[in-house]
């Protein structure tokens, strides 16, 4: 159960819109996603040379079909069942449908080398919870690697942790509703992340080809061992 | 010795301004230091509760006076002789003329718990090195503090590594030649902070109080012990 109003508002609204996005997304309609943001999210994964990876937030699964076909063992999860359905039919991965306020190690029964979130991160309390459960689903040394829009790129609203909507300006085709997402700044993802215990170790900056301005920004940190205390 | 030819040309350029930039900054002519970072770099270094600072390239020493007036023992270095000299005139800290390339634990015979570097990370080659350099200079537990330029908040030019030049536009007074400084994206400094095996622990956006906009961001990294390998 979705408990929080406007993180329930997300769902609803992405539950309208599966079929232009399903389109949009194969399609390859949306340019920063195909010339930029998806081989660059894609690369970042590779370069952990993970067995075991978790998406989540999976959506139609293009993510996880082309990392099951690099050879990794890749699940895929969604809040959206007609989103799972229509990446089941697709098939080339494993897919279930959960939510982020139901996952967990045991609800899947599994740990992974790597978590990636690719454009999934939306809501305010699902994401919090997420980054204090990431630890327990992954492996040591494993990594979280999140890709979202680039808070400070551009853009006229206060920079400012706050709801926006997303007004699919843009987008070819049409969307029904304005889809609200919960907008962090820099300063609000690292702290975030730190807060996770995990350790941030890079920060990439996805730009376009032809403008060269950054239009994403991908997280990537890690699991590692408490450090011994030198003094017991 | 500088050998690098534009890391020299940032040290002939300030060595010209020095006169100008003393007058403005105790004139408190720059409007988003007095309004924006001059307080949070303090806010920063202080919340550490730090007894050994290393304010590295101090200027005129502002910030070490400051510091030394809250009961934190602060020594000032700067490779500008005349900067050196009006900060010990103004008095109320420590101060040295000595460059970043220069710098040693063994230079200076002391560690810090904090080094703190507002604004003065100019240069190309001498910034790699005081990365290389700094976990030596700093005690366990100890934190690293950079107060940059906002790299992605607005701006024209293209966003990548470069060399550019300060113009002195905005400034009140008159400064002679264009100093050059060395643009790194946030994805490079992230890396760079990466590179020296401290850890990323937060990175603020001091906002500017009118617009909101970010006008600068500080990163704070911190030496932390080493893990023990369980496998030994």
């Amino acid at each position: 159960m979705v408990s929080n109003s406007s993180d329930q508002k997300i769902i609803d609204s992405w539950e309208k819109n599966v079929d232009p996005w399903v389109l949009a997304v194969r399609g390859r309609e949306i340019q920063s996603r195909v010339l930029a943001t998806n081989p660059a999210i894609v690369d970042e994964v590779l370069a952990g040379e993970p067995k075991a990876v978790l998406d989540i937030g999976c959506g139609e699964g293009w993510l996880v079909r082309e990392l099951a076909a690099a050879g990794v063992d890749t699940l895929g999860i969604d809040a959206i069942p007609a989103l799972i359905a229509s990446a089941e039919k697709a098939g080339g991965g494993r897919f279930k449908v959960l939510s982020i306020e139901d996952l967990s190690s045991h609800a899947l029964g599994e740990t992974f080398d790597t978590l990636v979130c690719n454009f999934s991160l939306l809501g305010k309390e699902s994401v919090d919870q997420l980054f204090q459960l990431a630890p327990s689903l992954l492996n040591e040394g494993g990594s979280m690697i999140v890709q979202t829009v680039h808070p400070t790129a551009g853009g006229d609203e206060r920079y400012e942790d706050a709801w926006r909507e997303e007004s699919w300006a843009g987008f070819i085709r049409e969307f029904n509703n304005p889809a609200p997402w919960y907008f962090r700044t820099l300063e609000s993802w690292v702290a975030l992340l730190s807060s996770t215990g995990l350790k941030l170790v890079s920060l990439r900056e996805p730009r376009h080809p032809e403008t060269g301005r950054p239009v994403s920004i991908i997280f990537r940190s890690i699991k590692v061992s408490e450090p011994v205390d030198t003094h017991r």
